[in-house]
């Protein structure tokens, strides 16, 4: 019995939400992992029904313990499992039987532990199926409401303040998500939830965190992955928090092959291929940290009102090379160290002493220390420049001087309404505490602060991208009729197909003989090439299965019987249909362009600087299809080599808006045949002073699959 | 007058282990910049005796006050000026009267104040080399050397504890400067010295590190730098700490353009290119921190003394994502995540809960709060193995357990020989200050332990690397005889002088009329390539001044008349000496080869990736000049699009030894011509099977300069 989606949101909401919570398998011990829900349900202030059930025992802590799951009442709403790994299925049978339709399993001994445990996690998931039961878990430390005081977990996290805030956490690592779980409490950063997926048996962290991010209360989203299966929830995550206004970080471990070695065998979770996972989350305005330090930086700013609506960054120090070293940071990380405006250097050189630098950094020198309006005013006119659109204040130590430093933050926070960020390198701990009760952002290092001012630009640059209106494009040509044979489509066939969708292909024939090869090439009144054409040879050039640059009937003569003789000798299985006819095409630059079926994130398209580059420098980008033209013209630039599409040694410059629409247009055109492409790949496209032209294309279908349209 | 060099080393030595110190310009107030240095002599043990001068006062502090420096006893080393910019010149000449040789300038104004600064800082410079005074500063904190109490600073880094450590740090910025000094506090690491050296006009950052390096009780040199004038002292100072077995860390801003811009309004300083300072100090085993935090994190890696001798890492977490992370991070920063041996592997499954990973990263699982001894013996096994040469162990909270914890790590570090880290994240500040107080080196953060371990690795493969007998090459062949004309040598003259050093370059010869070519090419017996020559045309290609695979005698005359026709109407000033004859060379990879005098290093040496790849990627690798064939093979490893010279879509690899040692020869040959070669430019150098051939040659020399030979 699969639950209907509504049923099951309401279910999942109850689940976070619980009016009572029955814990399974309780332990009068309150510091056992099967007694510490109790312990913090007790002492933290959870205002519903707490259940403990046990034969052992007849109370626990003053509650009435429960014989059986049998025996409890109505209305619980979520029950933690804390049994052996053996005794949880019963448990969630029974809970079904007694309508309760959530479950938090703690259990370990799952898919975690081999064979033998993948095979009882099976089981599990089609009993808790078939009862109607949801589960969390199993193999996690559960989760923390802090709003409603709901304790249904064991993390050591929950050992200390727990106050909520406007950040909801969850992660599938138990024991690193406490670990940031830890850092954000020593950050006075609150969580308002705090979820571990564990084994994903059923709720999987897109579920659960699309749950959680609708409370008003939550302005921040931040995520830990390991593996993911379900990139569609992803995706469907990211674009209703773009919708609620609310910044999506996800920190996903596995991004080289070692890591992913690791992560696969850590997990069992299907590793994605991490450069497309992180092309595919930018792409929907999700931010990536790479490590729990860059994490917590981020959700610091993110954590803020504040809105940066550009990318000019005003920095203001007590030491030069403390600016300059931001400066450095700040050019990496795609923020503009602003050029200010006339009139800002004229307040500013009001200010600074002679020996500061008057422009952008702008240093103060130690002379602040006399006279503090020296901060307060240069930050101030920073952040009224129009070119600064985020501010750094840098200082360092100054122990003597916390209360004046206190207000001069406090005195910029209350004149300004672009966000800043001081950094405070070796500063007080108490002086921290109370700028961040003012709500004032806080870093310990240049470099870290400068990046987690980059997160909020793009984060805001995200946030205008999707206000824009995008042209959605549904294909007003028509899509071919499947059902399709699968494998390797006819090039002549998959080349019509494209032109229809508006794609850019050199026209191409198929001559059976040699007479046909001939004929073709006299009515293309140009040189030509020719290929073999074979539903099994996909890489023709391995073969010997390209000649170019023919302009004689002998030499056409003589090709067609090198390529079929060639392919015969390298391939003697191969079903040769014949030799293809094109007419030679003209570029100066040489692409990569091509879709396939990610696992995870459906169909995905890429483009790559052809020949040795793609080879040995990987100068690829990938999107998940479909997306704009905008979104392709970013693609292009995520290029390293993006350089050569602008002309380099004397070349013209490709035209980026004709190759972004070519890119867009193969987008929505895989998208609607996503049910029947496996792989297309147009190797190469020749991109010359008329635009691009794909001059060879492999186009695989799946068999089996009718296609939409 | 300038000093002989011993006695200029014997003062800066009495500069920094002073017998007496005169603080000229003291405050009654020591709170004051004028008067903490007295507080902090006073108050934290300087045995010496301290002497302030000051008219207003009989005495300070209970000390006797002087009326002036005439009045001042025999035997002072050092003077601590303190007094406005303008009075600093008549106390530098009444210390050189009255015999002081050494003095640290606090007073700010000079060449950081502009124009009128910098000639005030020009007059001191030389008053103070005519009276024989050492200066360190102006416009500096001034110097800390916390064994023996010397207190000549009033950076607010010494109003905390002081207390002397393994670490020599040297900084140009004091603000900057200070913050790093303070968080070396922080993480219990001590400084011995602290030297701030202000605007340099005397004493820089090289010579007074390469003075407190020969302490015994130092053993780590860390340095802040802005900007640098002296490379060859830099240099010196590195080979030193090679010489000594003392690891030297260094972190310059100013890496990217924005940077540098700041950089160089700020300090004044020259702005080195950050590729050649970073190939630079690598190559001389140096260590590079990208920052203060990394800084901070290797020099609390290299303060333990153990030797990691390979770069196998061994990890072992609580957490499987962490340990993915810290393998990512490891194969980026060039570790491997060791591949365990047979023998560790069954220790570990001895050990390791069925659901932890027995291979490499470990992940023992929280059951190790259960079984300690699951960590500790498996970390020992780590250690134990023959391909782990650091070991990293990952845990996070545990706030309840630090006691156990402590003793494990205790017991691992009692077991072992080999450096092993322990990363804790949100640690209690207890634990880890009582593991550092143990010689246990503690992290907060997975990469950081990981970056931290790489440096400790580069820094033992560095110290092997200097310890190899190198074959220093002392040119056997007869270099050219100077004096020399100025500018661009003619082709031929320089290709017989590389020839003669052994680069490999093409055959050619001069032709000034189109008799004298077609008589070559008759001679060459091949299809040949004609080229313009003059001194006055350097880029030939720009003026149509080359013509190639030419192969027949019409062809030839042809080619010469068009040479010199094109050459004349493009460039009418030019004075052409006719075209250069030369056979048409093999290869199927183009390389840049150049060199060129560096205002900070002296001769550099590069090679790139020809063509395009040179244009757009910039991927070149430097080395000052000269260097051995390892150190070539290494540079050509710098190479980011290297893979090409191991040959891509079916060509040959290159031979990398012979390309190596072209580079070595070559580098040897610019460096014996250093007084003399301005730039020397191979382009292309054309890399076929047979080995590399350089087709091409400008050499411009240095006007008026006589050539060693």
């Amino acid at each position: 019995m699969t639950l209907p989606t509504p049923d099951r949101a309401e279910i999942v909401r109850r689940l976070i939400h619980p009016r009572a919570i029955a814990v399974i398998g309780a332990s009068a011990d309150l510091a056992k992992v099967n007694g510490r829900p109790l312990k913090h349900l007790l002492h933290k202030g959870y205002k519903g029904r707490i259940l403990p059930v046990n034969p052992k025992y007849r109370e626990i802590a003053g509650l009435p313990c429960f014989p059986s799951i049998a025996a409890l009442p109505d209305n619980v709403d979520l029950a933690v499992i804390a049994v052996p790994a053996r005794d949880v299925i019963a448990s969630v049978e029974a809970l079904g039987a007694r309508g309760v339709r959530a479950a938090v399993i703690f259990s370990s001994g799952f898919g975690e532990m081999g064979p033998a445990g993948a095979v009882l996690e099976q089981s599990l998931a089609e009993r808790a199926r078939a009862c109607g039961v949801l589960l969390c878990g199993p193999n996690c430390l559960g989760f923390i409401n802090a709003f409603e005081h709901v304790y249904a977990t064991f993390s050591q996290y929950a050992d200390g303040e727990t106050g909520p805030g406007p950040i909801a956490f969850v992660t599938q690592s138990g024991a690193f998500g406490t670990a940031i779980a830890a850092l954000t409490r020593q950050r006075g950063l609150g969580l308002g939830y705090f979820i571990n997926t564990g084994n994903e048996v059923d709720l999987g962290f897109s579920e659960l965190m699309l749950a959680v991010i609708e409370d008003p209360r939550i302005r921040v989203a931040a995520g830990y992955l390991e593996g993911l299966e379900d990139g569609a929830a992803l995706v469907r995550l990211a674009q209703r928090c773009q919708v609620l206004g609310k910044p999506l970080v996800l920190t996903k471990v596995g991004r080289m092959a070692a890591g992913a070695r690791a992560a696969a065998s850590h997990t069992g979770a299907l590793a994605v291929e991490d450069a497309v996972f992180d092309a595919v989350i930018r792409q929907y305005g999700v931010l990536r940290a790479r490590n729990e330090e860059q994490m917590l930086d981020m959700l610091e700013a993110l954590s803020q009102p504040r809105v940066a609506s550009g990318s000019g960054l005003g920095i203001a120090t007590q030491s030069g090379g403390a600016g300059v070293m931001m400066a450095d940071r700040a050019e990496e990380v795609g923020l503009q160290v602003a050029e200010l405006a006339e009139t800002t250097r004229a307040r500013l050189a009001e200010v600074i002493p002679a020996f500061g630098a008057a422009g952008n950094p702008v240093d103060v020198t130690g002379q602040f220390v006399a006279r503090p309006e020296l901060l307060s005013e240069s930050m101030v006119a920073l952040l009224d420049d129009p070119n600064v659109h985020v501010g750094i204040v840098w200082l360092q130590l100054m122990l003597a001087h916390v209360d004046t430093l206190v207000n001069i933050f406090s005195d910029i926070h209350a004149r300004t309404t672009k966000p800043f960020f001081v950094c405070w390198v070796a500063a007080p701990e108490a002086a921290v505490a109370r700028l961040r009760a003012m709500g004032i952002v806080v870093y310990g290092a240049g470099e870290r602060a400068v990046e987690a001012a980059s997160a909020l630009v793009q984060y805001h640059a995200s946030r205008r991208r999707a206000a824009e209106p995008t042209t959605e494009l549904s294909p007003v040509y028509a899509l071919p009729n499947g059902p399709f044979a699968g494998g390797v489509q006819p090039s002549v066939l998959a080349t019509s197909w494209l032109r229809a969708a508006g794609i850019p292909m050199a026209e191409v024939a198929l001559a059976r003989d040699a007479d046909q090869a001939v004929t073709l090439w006299r009515s293309a009144g140009a040189p030509v090439a020719l290929k073999i054409e074979s539903p099994d040879i996909t890489h023709k050039t391995e073969v010997g299965g390209v000649l170019l640059n023919l302009d004689a009937e002998a030499a056409i003569r003589r090709a067609f019987r090198t390529l079929m003789d060639d392919a015969s000798k390298a391939m003697p299985q191969a079903r040769l249909d014949g030799v293809l006819v094109q007419t030679m095409a003209q570029g100066h630059l040489e692409l990569v362009i091509g879709a396939r079926r990610d696992p995870v994130f459906g169909m995905i398209v890429m483009v790559g600087l052809g020949g040795v580059l793609v080879e040995v420098l990987k100068d690829v980008a990938f999107r998940r299809a479909p997306f704009t033209v905008p979104e392709a013209l970013r693609m292009l630039g995520e290029l390293r080599m993006g350089a050569m599409l602008d002309g380099v040694r004397g070349r013209p410059p490709v035209d980026r808006q004709v190759l972004a629409r070519m890119l867009s247009d193969l987008s929505y055109w895989v998208a609607a045949m996503h049910a029947s492409l496996q792989e297309l790949d147009l190797n190469p496209v020749l991109v010359g002073i008329e635009g691009p032209i794909a001059v060879d294309c492999v186009m695989v279908l799946r068999p089996y699959h009718a296609g939409k349209g």
